[in-house]
């Protein structure tokens, strides 16, 4: 549970804005790279020295710096240089935050999650991701140092191609690219879910196991974490796309629109998946409940034959001394054919009633 | 499962507004048919050049640019000669798009689902329809090409018969009758549930089996995926009706209106649906239990009139040298009437109680 | 099922506004009486001519014109006279329409059911009640002629025995008075589901049968119509007293306010009822699993005394030569009081569990 | 059932406004009692008559008309000196109304019920009690003699002995302080409600027995009642409070928002309540199964304990004339010896499964 | 349940306004501490005469004024020199109040719980935390005297060491460093909560008892508390943060967003919590009935084997003169074969029928 509420807690106290790591410390010091590119030519410089980078900033064209691995300090310095509010910064660095935007005029700031599936699991802590757009640049904030997998490398191949139209606009699109690569995986996330979701519902249909029904039930926990993931998204992107503010271009909202749409589509699909998860339960309890009625006819049937008969053969085991039966000659074959008279009309009976 | 994210995931990473077909290939080239007509007059052009379209455009009257089976390359063709988005095409192209409407100001983007019942199964992906309104023209794209059945088809027989007010009216219209013959089919597809429903009811009335729970819940899905078509279908024609648009006549708004109204029938009669079905599982489950308690009934009746008789058969079944019971000479008689006494009073306790 | 969607798939391909009498025929051929009156005077005008409306309506004071049976003909021809818009006509010959209030400006349309209870069920698709109001007449279309049982014939006597204002007031008043009469016999509608609840209450609590869970699922299938029916009419009302249009008077408004207030008052009671009979189900469930579980103690008490006690009997029913107990002379009373015994310490158990 | 809708049945077909008195009758005439007041001094008129009520309006100060007993007559001659429209008059003879706030300009209607607890059962319908707010007057309508306990006394009260800043304030102050004597008491109602629900939580606790399903269901439908209640009269309130009648002045508004907040209390804690009742109705339902799931285990234990070992103890009761081991010695303790491994075997494999 | 709705019913029938103690008494007294601080200076007065804090409030610089203890004496004079509402007043003695905002112009008032953890519970109507905020004064009243542990402490030890920009900034980042205390602590009770799920989690799984259903009924309700809690929080918050009193300036309420941001954060866990009870309630009863039903089995198979079998030896039991079986001279080793035959037949069928 813990991974719900993060570590929130240990923070209680302490002045709003004090800029100190919350979370799973993932790297102990932070990698700068810096790519300057516009419509006609691309610089890279790598491992930049904090104090360098308003003055990389200052020319023309779209700067996005990568910043790899958190660090209090370098955190703190480089909203120092780009005049970022301490609550911002404080965001940052709190890795358990939820996803968040905000629009402090001359600068936004989005906050994400990077919902990655790793060996079959869902990992919905998995890496923060902290953008912040500027007239003119785009910071990126990963948790994780360069060596480690990388969400938004695709987008940065394609900056360096210049393959598409990155390469003609403006650090709006390079935020947008950003925010799409990342809702993207929630796609890939969903799939998987999706492919477990279908084999369960075979193996359900097929013999309903108690074991199935913990999948189950971590099913539909996944779907109330994708739930959480997702909705705070899509406040994000809604927020960000009604346009407010002058950072973002008419062009680039058009791209915002469709990233929304894809929101919807995630989170569409969840409510069918939780839907469909919750008729499987129904399924596998009546299924369950249908193999139990079935145990208990059996039980019955046999009881219900087999009492009577038992009864009847106890009687002629007593041992009254004057029992004019047992002296019959045709006594035994004739109480046997009591007993197989009454046991067949016994299953007439359950046959009219459709027990068999 | 598959079938709702469809396979979006095969774009990942792809830069937004590649042109790259996503779903199932239906065919392999497009087939371009061009009805240019007006109150007076109409032509037919077959197997039209992507590169004439503009100039048949140009003319006064309305244009229906019918393009069938989608290639990348002659949607990009056609986008280019109308100037539409790159996203639009992307959105035509990816055949497992929401329904969605977009107004780019020029243009409008209407993109739709068919649903079409096939031998007794609704297909709620089966081909995805395309529309752009112009000022003077209506572009359709289906998926698949001119030989197989067509959802558009009587809207062209109109077209062509100029029956109605179809041919006295503009491309808006147009637009309205398309939209108007699909949301027709959605009815289609929701008597045919409806029926299912009907008699399926009358089966667990007359005789619940486990099979009619499986059904049960392939309608419960099947409800589920009405109402993800029909959803976005209402969102689409509330924003085309709210009548933003320049290119939608006054009057057709009412036209958009009534579709709205069917609609909102549409997704009241899901509901409804939805909830007969919740009730249905109910009465299956309840009689299901009803059934399993009369078994157990059966099975105490039994068990507890026969199982004090036994013992008492058993008793006089002991071997004890002194029981003088044994040799009464009417202890067998006297017994007998005892254990008959002793199932009246049984029976007689059940009929009190009400289990009888 | 088919009462829910009803036939509208038999329209599916036509053109909108086609006007083609969809759902079932009830009459041939279409009456019109006509009613003209103001503060002064009355008069009524029978099987009045289609031709010869128009001039009635053009003397001042109120005109309501009572049209009894629907035909294409009939409504085609009232509407060409008074310049209704096809949809409208559609619309009244579809009576399988979904409550709805529609502004031309010119007129107001107003299409409703009426929900009347005969011999203990309720009709939910009864009769469709479709309003017109113009500048000073108000149309009605009924679908039943003259002979049958008529809901609005209240509203008739009073305009005929000039009770209350009606008479002094304008044609929207007459339109007010028609739509709460219709509204009034939802009450009874109401008040007739609410008596069978308080029956099918008592007869659960007194003794739970099966078959009273066929009539709590009837009546719940009931509210769900029941809300159906009532939600548009919410709409409508809300919709006609929001006041926008020129044709209904402020004083008439503060009167829709008040039918308002009774649709909120039956949908209130419609969830109430809901909600009662879903503790209804609860109720029965549990007193069902009660019973079961008052037998299965039975089963269980009986068989947990009697089965030792048997296997004891059991053992000295074996023919082992050499059984001591069996010589012994107190051993047949001696083995009884055993018996005896066991069972008492079983009882004494079973009380202290309170399973007695 | 019939306390839900009332006899609102009776009145269909009368015209609105029509002036009748519908639900239980109370009183068969009226009683009237003016307190005139302002800052310096107070007036007390007892049985005053219909016609000269006007009059004591005419003079400054504060006019507070005290009708008790409802009838027709009464409440027409009221509604005719203060000018009020028929359809309030309608409305406040009309004892089953819901709760309802209307401004009518120049005076506002309050329509609201008093819950009274009387010997520990909430009578949801017990008395409506009607107030009108004119620019310098308050009428208020009892449906009870003054002999009977009266809801509104502690304001009388108040007015009387001059206590508070009632004296000082206007009309409109008045009126709130009767609103928020009546919620009061609804949480009067919560509070008793309330302590029934926590003796059956302890209850149900110590011993789940049937009967207190019955008391379970019966605070749920008072739930039901109590949020029925009470939601009208929070959108009266803030109708109210939203201050937009002149006959309101700014420094009530706050007492009104007070009165809302407290609304709001009531109806979240009925939330919490109705929450609270299905957690114990989980509780209840899973005891009961837990009980029953105990008696199994008891019958399955002592089955099949004693199933084999009769079993046995039958093999050596019968009769074949060669069974050598009926002859042998030490046969029948070797058979009982093994009967006691056999069922210590099986008490140790319950352990091991934790039946015991 | 009494602290639901405290002891509101005390107050029942006294005029609004009316200053009484509601709520367990803590304090007979009240003790007053006032901190007076700018960037430069800071001064601490204990004891303050309530005379003479208006004296001290008139100096540049921000006054919190520090109440510990609620008296009607006390909370009233201080009402008076800081001439507040009445209703405020009220609220602040009434200690069983609902979070409220409430903005009166000059000033505003804020009323608030705190949440506190003790000995494993959590105390959820723990203490009321009132705040006024003047325009450069803030009153926090608290109902416990200086040596109770006190909520407030760490901001008040942030202001006396001058950490962090609270001594920079005015009576507005004051009030929001004590919500924000506040909250902070909604987090550590949320995060006791969450690990108390994580253990029961694992209880269940591991083994389901009927103690833990008691357990996991309390943590629901605990959920129900907390949500309830913290609901009117947000709206409180909410209405802070829309900054409409001028009280608050632009600077500050950057803060209380990311307060408000918090506040949603604990609401979507709670949700989330409340979903993961649900599902564990879910997956205990499933288990339950899983067992069960393997006790049904065990019951089945043993009766199912032996009922059959111990009637045959019943049947050889019998004492009739002619039974030809019992003088054979292998009918017993026959017989004896034929039930090991009948039993592995049985075993086998149950083997095919998977319930072994």
């Amino acid at each position: 549970m813990a991974k719900i509420t993060g570590n929130l807690a240990s923070k209680v106290g302490l002045p709003p804005g004090t800029l100190l790591h919350v979370g799973d410390m993932r790297a102990d010091k932070a990698h700068i790279r810096v790519i300057h590119y516009n419509e006609d030519s691309l610089a890279e410089y790598d491992d930049v020295n904090i104090a360098s980078l308003a003055q990389l900033t200052a020319e023309p064209g779209v700067t996005w710096i990568q910043v790899r691995g958190l660090t209090a300090q370098s955190v703190e310095g480089i909203g120092r240089q780009f005049a970022i509010h301490p609550l911002v910064l404080e965001d940052i660095l709190h890795t358990n935050q939820r996803p968040k935007f905000s629009d402090y005029g001359d600068y936004l700031a989005v906050i994400l999650k990077s919902l990655v599936v790793t060996a079959g699991t869902i990992d919905y802590n998995s890496e923060q991701v902290s953008l912040i757009l500027g007239p003119n640049y785009v910071i990126s904030f990963l948790e994780s140092l360069p060596e480690d997998n990388d969400v938004l490398h695709n987008v940065y191949e394609r900056v360096k191609s210049r393959r598409g139209k990155i390469a003609r606009l403006g650090a709006d699109y390079l935020l947008y690219a950003l925010v799409d690569s990342l809702v993207d995986h929630y796609f890939l996330a969903l799939e998987h879910l999706g492919e477990k979701i279908e084999t369960l519902e075979e193996q359900i249909a097929a013999r309903p196991r108690p074991e199935l029904l913990g999948e189950l039930h971590a099913l539909k926990q996944d779907m109330l974490f994708m739930r959480k993931s997702v909705w705070p998204v899509r406040e994000l992107v809604s927020a960000l796309e009604r346009g407010e503010s002058a950072l973002i271009q008419e062009t680039t909202l058009i791209y915002l629109r469709d990233i929304y749409d894809h929101i919807v589509q995630v989170i569409e699909t969840v409510e069918i998946y939780r839907d469909m998860l919750s008729g499987m339960l129904d399924i596998y309890l009546s299924s369950v409940s249908n193999r139990m009625s079935e145990v208990m006819k059996m039980l019955t049937i046999i009881s219900t034959i087999f009492i009577p008969l038992t009864f009847i053969a106890g009687v002629y085991g007593m041992n009254f001394d004057y029992m004019p039966e047992l002296r019959w000659q045709y006594g035994y074959p004739l109480i046997l054919a009591v007993m197989l008279i009454m046991s067949l009309l016994m299953l007439r009976y359950f046959q009219k009633r459709k027990w068999l």
